[in-house]
């Protein structure tokens, strides 16, 4: 049986084996949630790049450009990080070039990885899926808040752990502990998450509506999975996701 | 009011300001439930140094010496990693120099902080009073296990956590997770320890009984803080805890 671990933050990836694994990037606030919220509406590939000056060369390249520093949209850039920014049609057929504070970091880092799957609880049955007919061992990755353990994060990866219970091994504690805190969470995820400073400041940066709306569970039939150098629907992109339906 | 926020590795502790905090070095299976055992049998002082050579020397200068590798002791130390080793009388008036896997690691990385206190289920009381008493900022530094997260420790900080909750401010994600935790865990600490695939490889080296005393809350009127190069009895050291009684 394949197994589900957990890892806390970017800062901890070094300890973990990645080769031959199936990695899950989460970064709910927001920046997995908008991605899979992009395809969603159509963007046709994503690429996650680290720095603001990166992303910047793609808009001459005739791609969308997103960016976000600390929960605010950067200055020049088209898109923001918010879902909402994503929904008015402006992304069908486009590629979207996106840097954010952790969620890039926690993809780019996962290279080594048999695969990439960005999750987000929008898109958590169709990543569930995927991984139960892959049958690798999984890691879920935290992005984190600057390095450090957030709540919102560690419920995705116990959302997701609650889900494939039956068919995967968790035993290792940050496994057990994201599980407990999801069960704990789950009857109220906003109202628990309310008590957090971290996502208090994000609701004075006047973002209420989309953590509210990232907290949704299995909006959408959305599958991003990195392939060489972005990232791609495979909901789109096979009939994988149309078999599960 | 001073603010109680966790760090679950050492690996992230680059992440947190120690300078004026009071850290609570914590490795509970079974780094600091040893040393607050030690001096409850009337140890003199305890060295925790990083190496094996380092602490084999520290026998030349008239000191036990103290090891354990992988839950093991090492060889050719006089004493290993188990509370029950501790109790014959032979640490009595005794300096001890110990090294261990992780919880000496959490000692050492932490000399920035103005106070460093070692933290146990067995000294909860004697530790929540301390801090109460100092007003300092307050972090807890996990062991963890080999760099990542484990449950032990984080219950140990949901536990203090608990009891000092009307008098620090706690809105760190780590802070709230690990008081969940202790929340769910506490009516039995043991059962909720035992899914857990790292205590089950410490519970195969035969250390059940360890296990079940280092879960002991309040047993000893305690108070292992860092002075100079080595750690000391603050209850014996001062009336500082005949205050408290």
């Amino acid at each position: 049986m394949p197994s589900i671990d957990v890892c806390y933050s970017p800062e901890l990836l070094h300890l973990y084996e990645l080769q031959g694994k199936a990695v899950v990037a989460v970064d709910i606030l927001r920046a997995t949630s908008t991605m899979v919220t992009a395809f969603a509406q159509g963007a046709r590939d994503i690429v996650p790049v680290m720095e603001l000056e990166e992303c910047r060369t793609y808009a001459a390249k005739g791609c969308l450009t997103a960016a976000e520093r600390d929960g605010v949209k950067a200055e020049g850039f088209d898109l923001g990080n918010s879902p909402f920014g994503y929904m008015q049609g402006q992304v069908e057929g486009r590629t979207v070039a996106i840097t954010t504070t952790n969620g890039t970091r926690a993809i780019r880092m996962s290279e080594a990885a048999a695969e990439i799957v960005v999750g987000a609880f929008l898109n958590l049955q169709a990543v569930a899926d995927h991984l139960a007919r892959l049958q690798l061992d999984v890691l879920v990755v935290c992005a984190g808040w600057k390095g450090k353990f957030n709540l919102e994060d560690t419920l995705f990866a116990g959302a997701l752990v609650e889900r494939l219970q039956d068919r995967f091994a968790f035993e290792n504690d940050a496994t057990l502990a994201s599980l407990y805190l999801y069960q704990t969470a789950k009857a109220d995820l906003l109202s628990f998450l309310r008590q957090s400073s971290h996502v208090r400041r994000l609701e004075r940066l006047e973002i209420h509506k989309d953590i509210g709306f990232c907290l949704q569970h299995d909006l959408y039939q959305v599958l991003p999975v990195w392939k060489h150098d972005r990232l791609v629907d495979l909901c789109v992109m096979s009939s994988e996701c149309r078999m599960s339906d």
